[in-house]
């Protein structure tokens, strides 16, 4: 991508925590995760309803899934010590903030990924919860390659 | 783009308000918007700031902005008769939303449009605000080749 000169001052001594902890990619991270999450939403719900009605929305992913993932997938020390829930949730928008920029995933693969491990009924909030922080692990898990080993 | 299978129920009947009006549409654009103008406006903070500073921030596009361009591009037609700010910003999203997944411009596109016309400094208020309502009504001109014409 053009936009990687946005990441050179972290490149120059790239650790899981300057990444983890940049708040300035947290908030583009945010957008980035409710972007594709809303738009997998959006085909999941159009895939699985039985009618052939064309399900449009928007999701704020909340930050309890974002937080619940980033332990799942041990990646706790991306964050900062004694992170509290809305700490771990940054980190992961930062995560994949950076690998997004770093051009490493595109916002069409992160649709795709996310939407082949969305399953269940997303109309239930439970099921929705559950879902969501399954395929956010997972989704840091497959990121893991383009991250720092320490 | 794989993702325009979520238009379909559109493309049977496509008219400018038909588009301009989905609320789903809005909903998956706000999140396009607010992405694609906060790459740009750290990008162009990044490359007009005087020192060496890499500059990363999120920022939300104002719906005042937005209805201003709508208007500015005379595209007021796309929206509901009587539609207030909040309406016609909701209608320039849903434009965006439906542009992007329909696969005529990608977010990289969108990013590169707008800190090409993006000037002035974006840390004073004002200036921001102009100069967002600028290019967001560049972007809606450009954009309308792929519009219906009524």
């Amino acid at each position: 991508m053009a936009y990687d000169f946005l990441l050179k001052d972290l490149q120059s001594n790239l650790t899981q925590k300057a990444i983890g902890t940049d708040k300035g990619l947290a908030k583009i991270g945010d957008g980035v995760v409710n972007l594709v999450y809303s738009v997998a939403k959006s085909m999941h719900l159009t895939k699985t309803t039985n009618s052939k009605v064309i399900i449009r929305t928007g999701k704020n992913v909340s930050k309890t899934i974002l937080a619940e993932a980033l332990k799942e997938a041990n990646m706790k020390p991306f964050s900062r010590s004694r992170a509290d829930a809305h700490d771990l949730a940054d980190t992961v928008e930062a995560i994949i903030a950076y690998v997004w920029l770093n051009g490493d995933i595109t916002i069409k693969q992160l649709i795709v990924f996310l939407l082949e491990h969305l399953i269940g009924n997303l109309n239930n909030r439970t099921e929705e919860i559950n879902s969501a922080r399954v395929a956010f692990t997972k989704l840091l898990n497959h990121i893991k390659q383009y991250l720092p080993i320490c």
